[in-house]
């Protein structure tokens, strides 16, 4: 048959993962053709679907099989495989394909908006499982502006707004003066939004804040922070949403103590959240 | 489960073969996953890979992707799906991504060959099953000069060299004059030269002359055939040879009657066979 031949082509690969990634690759696919039995048309159509995907990927921050990867659920199912926490660690999605290293380092409480917004104070701690803090950990810390881009994929934004790397001080503590983040469209303009458009499915994602938190001695913690007030919780177009990463943006005054400790004239909104690391 | 809420997500798609295809590519993109458990490290190189094949392609002979398809067996499966003929048809095998529409009309038995090589004649008739003639039928042929590249692919070979579009006299005769075909490999240059380099797969096709055949009241015939003496038969790298499919090229004598019919000047080599076409 014509899937043991292809599979036994890779007999004699040397590497025995690369291998078995190959010739699991090669059934999977085969089982895929057999059981849809595209018509020459329809492979064509896949044929350049894929061909335009590859053309949509620049070198900076468009990369469009990462949506495909997300869109299809894969990018959750890979974070699921490789991100099987201890209990009581805090859980993880995925990392996106907008982050970007070196990002200014911010103050305890400094503010990372450069563009306007409602806004907001996102505080708590960095915590073992044991509820021990962690001194020291490093918050990488990026959202979108209002109108749904992050800076480097919007050009127009100064350089690193919406980013930031925080750290804990010494009772594990972090705070993080921003704006309230928006749901936003994935990008429509290539293949994906295409495949979208034609499945049915809309673009959106809902409101979050994402989360890079490393330090010394820990497994490093990729997460986003959601809104649970947002309408698009139950159909992220990435698949992303778990219940535990929700949080609460309650409205604060615009005279009281944490307003004046990190000078915010209006009212506000804040959100308090602990994170929980499994050690390394 | 992760799996279910990806495939219901397509529930809504209006055409329901694309909800189809859609949901089993799921299913078996995330079994594939779920079975080989890729680090984050091999999913990003998967989707480097997938970005470089298709950053590779042009938009005039080279198809990465239509060679990622042929290497992995997909395309030979995807034609053994859309050619189930009726016994006794000739057997079909991969298109390949080097046809070109608009290639010169021959007269029989003209010599498409403008590039050096062992001159030979491939002849025979075009058949129903029932083995009567068919008149007029168009085989477009299309095979690589000495150096294993098609004209287009190589920019340097005259316009139409060893292509061609033949026609069957009365009788259902064709005849063509050409070169010898040679074993030649698939352009290595790109992500799919790197995936067989790494497997430890050669990227060597057998010698083959490519036939699409077309008559009116017939399915079109998009097929090979191979010399039965070349060594790379049991290894084709995309899996197309098929026994049925194999010719001897005699070797003929300089000053017979084929020669003199065919203006060839010293020996030469002659091929026969006999294509037989289903009903459309």
């Amino acid at each position: 048959m014509l899937t043991e031949q292809v599979v036994a082509s890779f007999e004699n690969t040397p590497n025995p993962r690369l291998r078995a990634l190959m010739q699991s690759l090669v059934r999977h696919l085969h089982a895929f053709v057999r059981e849809t039995e595209p018509t020459e048309a329809e492979w064509m159509t896949a044929i350049r679907f894929l061909t335009e995907t590859g053309k949509m990927c620049d070198d900076v921050v468009r990369q469009e099989f990462i949506l495909l990867s997300d869109t299809l659920g894969v990018s959750m199912l890979v974070d699921a495989i490789n991100h099987r926490y201890a209990t009581g660690a805090t859980e993880t999605t995925v990392f996106g394909p907008f982050y970007m290293e070196g990002m200014p380092e911010r103050t305890f409480g400094e503010n990372m908006a450069h563009t306007p917004g409602e806004p907001v104070v996102v505080r708590g701690r960095v915590l073992t499982i044991d509820g021990a803090p962690i001194t020291d950990a490093v918050l990488d810390v990026w959202q979108t502006a209002q109108n749904g881009m992050y800076s480097g994929q919007d050009t127009q934004q100064p350089h690193g707004n919406l980013r930031g790397r925080y750290r804990t001080d010494a009772e594990g503590r972090y705070a993080i003066t921003t704006i309230l983040p928006v749901s936003y469209p994935i990008p429509t303009d290539g293949p994906v939004g295409k495949m979208l458009d034609a499945t049915g499915r809309h673009p959106w994602r809902p409101a979050h804040l994402h989360f890079m938190i490393e330090a010394p001695g820990y497994r490093t913690l990729v997460t986003h922070l959601f809104d649970e007030s947002d309408p698009y919780l139950k159909s992220d177009a990435v698949f992303g949403v778990k219940p535990s990463l929700m949080v609460e943006y309650r409205q604060r005054d615009a005279h009281d103590q944490l307003a004046r400790q990190f000078e915010l004239s209006g009212p506000y909104r804040e959100a308090t959240y602990d994170f929980t690391l499994d050690r390394g």
